[in-house]
């Protein structure tokens, strides 16, 4: 694989959070960025949400290209950038930052890559009725993104725990800042899960359920799974959970995790420098 | 040649100054850790001296292992830091940078790296009286950490110009600091220079002069180079300049400022992380 050339040219991508060190983020940019010939690596940062301040600075002063976020400095680091993308400000979370001209802005790329993998597979998001599963991190970025690409209307479904009602609140907000109907649901109401998916167009799981090592577990039953529905997954271990494998079986358009993966951080990318990351390359040689 | 495989453990070390992106650093500190099998690698960051604060603040909350900092930033940065070396301090002026449990500490490897390469050359320098051309940013810190060496005497000749005054002020804080006897002579008389020389253990070029393209260029006259004498120079292009053949002609020892380089960027890894670089490998395929 082709490997980066440093030299006292070469540009830097960092990735801040903790812990960081077990992520795959560095070696896949860092390989991406060889391949398409660009003078940039891109090294993890361990960084608290204390330091994120710091680091920040550091990062515009020192010329960084930019950098990604991950927990749990998410949902603190927007308070020390320049400038937020409507998808940031409305999800109160970064997972990517540009540096231009000296200011950092933020955006959030968590959503727009899983639906830019519904997109390439096919699907239509705009006017789609959509039944999402989960509202936590992945879910609400999801959630947030559908609403500002305009989807007729979203069901969501979460569980009734302490965090019911922020969720609610969340739901009302980027219902009430996107236009966009928004409703949410008792994870535990399979019925009311059932008709809202025969009702949807896509249908979509943003909990961890059927992740490794528990590939039994599936959010839907095969009942909810009806002609002309598009399945998304934000698992991708396995690569075809069984929730996918289902919907495989009987005929639907099945998007695995991975492809969110790979778009978010194709995505991030184009954000920071315009680049243009090649996913069979990336998929090839890191997700084999 | 040995290339980084960039992982998430992957750690940092910074080059800060301005302008830096000519630097061969970068390459070479990078190439050296793979070499070593160590996870390290190196890149540089154009900043200048108001930046440098935030710099440095960033790198110790990002982690690095450490930085060198080059013209115009060496005289500043000092004061951003939470420690400085014994020749930090009396040279004023701070070339590498080592981040330990979160604190910066300042260390000067100029004048270090010269010296260690005169003594692996087998040149005495406890006791050595020198003559010293030249007191600008590498003659001040060579004169710096000879007398921290305890040498016997050094006779400096620099230029009468505006900076003589300084000069002076500089030679006497570290005469009295060290406790070594140091005396500024102008630059302009040779027979000064040529007594001082005949009286002499070691003499050394920290001028520009001889450097390409202007190689014939010398500092000294033939009959300044007795029997007995170690020539040192701080020019590495030409490999040999006309100093070090001269002296080399008359079957002296002759350091050239190559090994200065490569002694200096080998007391920079092992201040970092205690790294022993391979400084053959790097002559090999830097310098060739």
């Amino acid at each position: 694989m082709e490997q980066p050339n440093i030299t006292g040219h070469t540009k830097l991508i960092g990735l801040l959070g903790h812990p960081v060190d077990h992520s795959m983020s560095p070696a896949m940019h860092t390989a991406s960025y060889a391949h398409l010939g660009e003078d940039i690596v891109y090294l993890s940062f361990d960084v608290e949400p204390e330091g994120l301040k710091t680091a920040v600075d550091g990062m515009k002063v020192m010329g960084f290209v930019g950098a990604n976020v991950t927990m749990p400095c998410k949902t603190f680091v927007g308070q020390y950038l320049d400038e937020l993308t409507p998808a940031a400000e409305l999800m109160g979370a970064v997972n990517t930052v540009a540096i231009r001209d000296g200011k950092a802005i933020g955006h959030n790329t968590d959503g727009a890559g899983f639906v830019k993998n519904l997109e390439l597979n096919g699907v239509t998001i705009k006017g789609a009725h959509v039944t999402l599963i989960g509202c936590g991190g992945a879910g609400s970025a999801i959630m947030t993104q559908l609403a500002l690409d305009k989807v007729a209307k979203i069901d969501v479904f979460n569980a009734k725990d302490q965090f019911w009602d922020a969720t609610l609140d969340r739901v009302a907000k980027v219902a009430e800042k996107t236009g966009t109907p928004i409703e949410l649901h008792d994870l535990a109401d399979k019925d009311d899960m059932k008709a809202c998916a025969l009702a949807s167009t896509i249908f979509i799981n943003a909990t961890p359920v059927g992740m490794a090592p528990n590939t039994d577990g599936c959010v839907a039953t095969e009942d909810m799974l009806h002609e002309g529905l598009a399945v998304g997954d934000t698992v991708y271990n396995p690569r075809e959970t069984k929730l996918i494998k289902m919907a495989k079986a009987k005929g639907l358009t099945a998007c695995g995790g991975l492809g969110m993966l790979l778009q978010q951080a194709a995505l991030g990318e184009e954000f920071w420098n315009g680049a243009k990351m090649d996913t069979k390359f990336i998929e090839e040689n890191f997700y084999n």
